[in-house]
């Protein structure tokens, strides 16, 4: 038997890496935002690393503010992965499609040609949207949650439904009969709910992994049930190993109660990484990149350990006084960490370097902390894998991809090298072509 | 003064051509339909022959006899022409998009990321969908008239709106100063219509070009007014030259009540070629991919004459009797050519091969046919370009290419390069960004 190994994704944003200041770094073209050729570059050298998938998350708002920072998503996620998909050839291409602001018949469209073009590598990330601003671009104000989730159950079953409508032997084209399909495996869906509505037939026959894969992302009970019916992966947001086993259980229960096995959905919480040689080299990297953004942090560190603190003394470790009386808030769960890094009497500055008040668990320092990390979450029941947002496109990609993967690989937790050719090979998800029918409508 | 030039454009739509029996052709790959490597391929055949723009019409619905027809459209207008773009780097690229069944932000979002992608050649070709068959995919049934055009109108305000929302030097990034954008030249649009809103910014700066160019196809009176509000080219069907005229004088007319130059409207209709050595090779290639459809056409045809005519004897010309009897249709513009060919003394096979029953009108012989009728309408004041429609790709391109381009460039009738290297220069469109001001709203 072959030893359980981990799948690694890497997120695809804005064109820059995940760290606000990354757009301004030696060496990163700042045109990158509008430029498909750094995003090329980018989804290759997640390639090099045999990376199973790239992940781009999609509002689509611009929320950041914009006079410092670039916006946070891709121009046009599908475009995007329509140019990643012609000059790569393995890796997979999972795309965030809300299933709140699109009609299923267009969603259900340009995912299976992203499937045909990439010959069986594409996902769909079917998420719920969240956000005022994100509604407002559609002249709506955001539906509740039973609603959005209500029509993201119709939309993902009208979709999959869409994806069956050409059965998978229904394209003949023999030049020599002159059959082009075989009418009688095509069919129409005529699924109408409360929400969406669609007669099809799309007129597209199966890719070599016969439909996308379905992802998910969200963290409510909602969000477990629509994710343990469809969805094959989650792409996940967990700071602790206890929050992360919790999650990954709650989607593999709502997996099983849907008559599945709950191998069959994968939790894959984010990782950020800023690699470098040591943790001094790693946490200067990440000083040049958002020290601007430290006073403000301040503010919310101080929640955070329940102490005050003073922005304008960043160079000194906290006072033995300060660490006494701290205490990690319950309402952040990223307080006890913040707590201990302080503890060991790194000073302001390198506690935040630290990246303690950031989006996902952060590693920075060499790069055998990411994989012992990895490992330790991973061999504890709280993930599958992880996806990889790297500080800075494209050395934060190298960096891990030359330093992380081969510790990984080395242990055998990471493949050596793609075992198929379509991304449900690399996630071992089942063959699907249609709805499921185990699971009920 | 440089003489007036014409405006070629290409039909790309499922990958074998416009003929039923394409997909059966020798030299033709089977699977083009769902080979982007093919459409790159005749996109790249029709840069070659310095052609303007590729214009891909789109349902979307599965409306053809799939037993022996391959469905009319692209899998998915935009991701073909996101791989063309990464692959071609002078031609337009006009893709249609409902304004019915299509989110404005989701439009202007993905053809102005196309734009973007494109170095500046994306043009969008806003129509309002006809057909039952199409409405029902989106779970509806089609709207009236007034009320599509009513939203069109409201749906091209909103994306061009979107598209100047990010000011045209809004775009710092500055590594040194370490200003991303300047938030003064970004502002929402909030527009709110009877059928549609968004709130902005759409968060993509200006392309090459500022923005896409809005093209249209329809016939109303309608589709005067909003052509004539924002169109730079309109993609036309007609069947004779004073037919053409008469559409083309009422764009323009549109266009002047609106407050533009004439000028700035382009009409372009339609053009089938089969090109080949001489007349007699050129028939014996359309029997082969249609004669299979003849025997339904002579019934067809038979209305379009008024005399009865024998689908058993496909090897005679009409008699004399039949001909003295037959009277051109008043119900169908192209029964007098269809005529005038029958008179010629054609078997009727041969009739039907001329495509006197196609959508367009049809070439069927040598090159310098078909750059004598363009030379005839485009003198007559019938059109301003063409998109021509090929028989089959990727030959049926080449033979366009190689034969009919270098007549009309000898003639001065068509350029022998790109003048420049975005579509409003290829189309002589002026600078647009965001809305055109002197369109009243
Ligand atoms: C890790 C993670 C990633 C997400 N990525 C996206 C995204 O790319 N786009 C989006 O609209 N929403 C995204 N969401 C938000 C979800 O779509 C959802 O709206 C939100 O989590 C609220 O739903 P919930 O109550 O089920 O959690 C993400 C959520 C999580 C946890
Ligand atoms: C030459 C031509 C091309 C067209 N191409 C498309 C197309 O690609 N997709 C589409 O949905 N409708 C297309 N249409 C249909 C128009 O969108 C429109 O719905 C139809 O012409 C009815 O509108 P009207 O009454 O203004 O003519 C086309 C129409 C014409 C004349």
């Amino acid at each position: 038997m072959s030893k359980r190994q981990m799948i690694i994704g890497m997120h695809l944003g804005n064109g820059y890496g995940s760290q606000p200041g990354a757009w301004r770094m030696a060496g990163v073209d700042p045109r990158s935002y509008t430029s498909f050729d750094a995003k090329v570059r980018q989804a290759k050298a997640a390639e090099r690393g045999k990376f199973q998938f790239l992940f781009l998350p999609d509002g689509p708002s611009q929320v950041v503010d914009v006079d410092e920072e670039a916006p946070n998503f891709n121009l046009d996620v599908m475009l995007t992965l329509a140019a990643v998909a012609r000059e790569t050839s393995r890796i997979g291409l999972v795309a965030t499609g809300s299933t709140t602001f699109n009609e299923p018949y267009n969603l259900a469209r340009q995912f299976k040609a992203l499937d045909l073009m990439s010959h069986g590598r594409a996902g769909w990330n079917a998420v719920t949207s969240s956000g005022e601003d994100v509604a407002a671009n559609y002249g709506q104000r955001l539906p509740s949650s039973a609603k959005r989730y209500g029509r993201a159950h119709e939309t993902v079953q009208l979709v999959q439904a869409l994806w069956g409508s050409w059965g998978q032997d229904a394209w003949v084209h023999d030049q020599t009969s002159g059959r082009f399909a075989n009418r009688e495996k095509i069919a129409p869906i005529n699924l109408h709910g409360d929400f969406v509505a669609s007669r099809g037939p799309l007129y597209i026959p199966p890719s070599e992994q016969g439909q996308p894969v379905i992802f998910h992302a969200g963290g409510s009970p909602n969000a477990h049930e629509l994710a343990g019916r469809y969805a094959s992966a989650v792409i996940g947001a967990s700071f602790t190993i206890e929050d992360a086993r919790a999650q990954r259980t709650a989607f593999r229960n709502a997996a099983e109660r849907a008559g599945r096995d709950p191998d069959e959905i994968k939790y894959i919480p984010g990782l950020m990484t800023t690699i470098a040689t040591d943790r001094r080299a790693a946490l200067d990297r990440r000083i040049a990149m958002t020290e601007r953004l430290f006073p403000q942090r301040v503010n919310y560190l101080q929640q955070m350990l329940g102490v005050r603190l003073d922005s304008t003394r960043l160079d000194r470790p906290l006072s033995r006084e300060q660490l006494a009386a701290a205490s990690p808030s319950p309402r952040d769960p990223r307080s006890a960490h913040a707590l201990a890094i302080a503890r060991e009497g790194w000073s302001l500055r390198d506690v935040l370097a630290h990246g303690v008040i950031d989006y996902h668990p952060v590693i920075v320092g060499p790069a055998i902390e990411a994989a012992d990390h990895m490992q330790a979450w991973f061999e504890a029941g709280a993930a599958d894998g992880f996806w990889i947002s790297p500080d800075v496109y494209e050395d934060g990609i190298d960096a891990f991809v030359d330093g992380v993967v081969p510790i990984l690989q080395e242990r055998g937790l990471f493949h050596r090298d793609y075992e198929g050719t379509t991304l449900r090979d690399h996630l071992g998800a089942p063959a699907q072509y249609g709805l499921d029918p185990r699971v009920s409508r």
